[in-house]
């Protein structure tokens, strides 16, 4: 039996999948929003976390994967297994980062999930192949560490004296962040630049 | 027998959405992304569309709406039922100008949809409670029509310059539009102010 706990933010989807999950003899399947995921996996001790990547609570939908795997406790963490799409590299590279082992190209089957599910159950890697273009981009991600921050923070609206200190950095210091930024991304100005990255999961 | 067109763009949800919906023995059911919707239309008549407010392929997940009810064809159109979120209200408006009957809550649970679907199917109105808070903050929409092209092209990653060539306004007229839209937006400057009309809806 392998118990699988099913992340996703909208209701009527994530119900109807779970029903669709239950239907497998060898699933015992439970279900969770992003919001209360952390305490689920402690409560339930899934085999398997099939956690879909967007997540509606975060004004950016990055999904706070590291608390479904949290390294370091007294019983082995989840095996974690995304639900992903191509086109946003970014989040692919997260959940690569995250220890993900399993990763479901949501333009897929349902029955491409099964398998994963039970792959990543058996310890096994598991890709679906659709995805691979979207781990090429995620390898081609052409932002810095501290370049992402500088950007997140104009993507919430921050001014460039507010980044300025925030990161405590010059006025000028932030202009020459925004204008590599603007041209590694390939974007026209600064709200394109936002778009773009927000567009590829990166912010 | 009620026929469904289910027009959702993430196929792995479609599908088991699909097969979930089937399994009522009222409901023959048909699916699709948004970008074949309109074509399935035409082929598949259905009594009612039932369509995932979210779009993937656009840009900004405007979905086109419209197509889906071709106004002045020689068959009556589909009756159209919305998935909708309560926190985009700017979806639920652009729903209701297009003249959708059903409205339900991703937030609810499966059960809501196959209520609305029939409820629907016999020309009846059906509004997920939940909803209300939403359509409360769509009669408040701030922005006018202008200021929101205005908002679109800068979301775009258009320039000042560039907008005032597209609508064919002088650079100080977008500026001035650009600090309504500031204000009205409750925002801190022209980032923030996509990024919460996104948010929104809006845009």
């Amino acid at each position: 039996m392998i118990r699988v706990l099913l992340v996703h933010d909208v209701c009527l989807v994530r119900s109807v999948l779970s029903q669709w999950l239950s239907r497998q003899p060898d699933l015992r399947v439970e279900d969770t929003p992003w919001r209360s995921a952390p305490g689920r996996v402690g409560a339930v001790r899934p085999d398997v976390c099939a956690a879909d990547l967007d997540c509606s609570d975060d004004a950016y939908g990055i999904p706070p994967l590291g608390d479904l795997c949290p390294r370091g406790g007294g019983t082995p963490p989840p095996r974690l297994l995304v639900l992903a799409s191509a086109h946003r590299p970014g989040l692919l590279k997260r959940a690569l980062e995250a220890g993900a082992l399993g990763y479901v190209d949501k333009a897929g089957t349902p029955e491409q999930l099964l398998r994963g599910i039970r792959r990543v159950a058996q310890g096994e890697r598991f890709v679906t192949e659709s995805l691979g273009f979207g781990f090429l981009k995620a390898a081609e991600m052409p932002l810095t560490r501290r370049e992402l921050s500088v950007l997140t923070l104009a993507a919430e609206g921050a001014s460039v004296a507010e980044i300025a200190g925030s990161l405590h950095l010059s006025h000028g210091t932030v202009r020459n962040y925004m204008a590599a930024i603007t041209r590694k991304t390939g974007a026209r100005n600064r709200v394109d630049a936002i778009r773009i990255s927000q567009g590829q999961g990166w912010l």
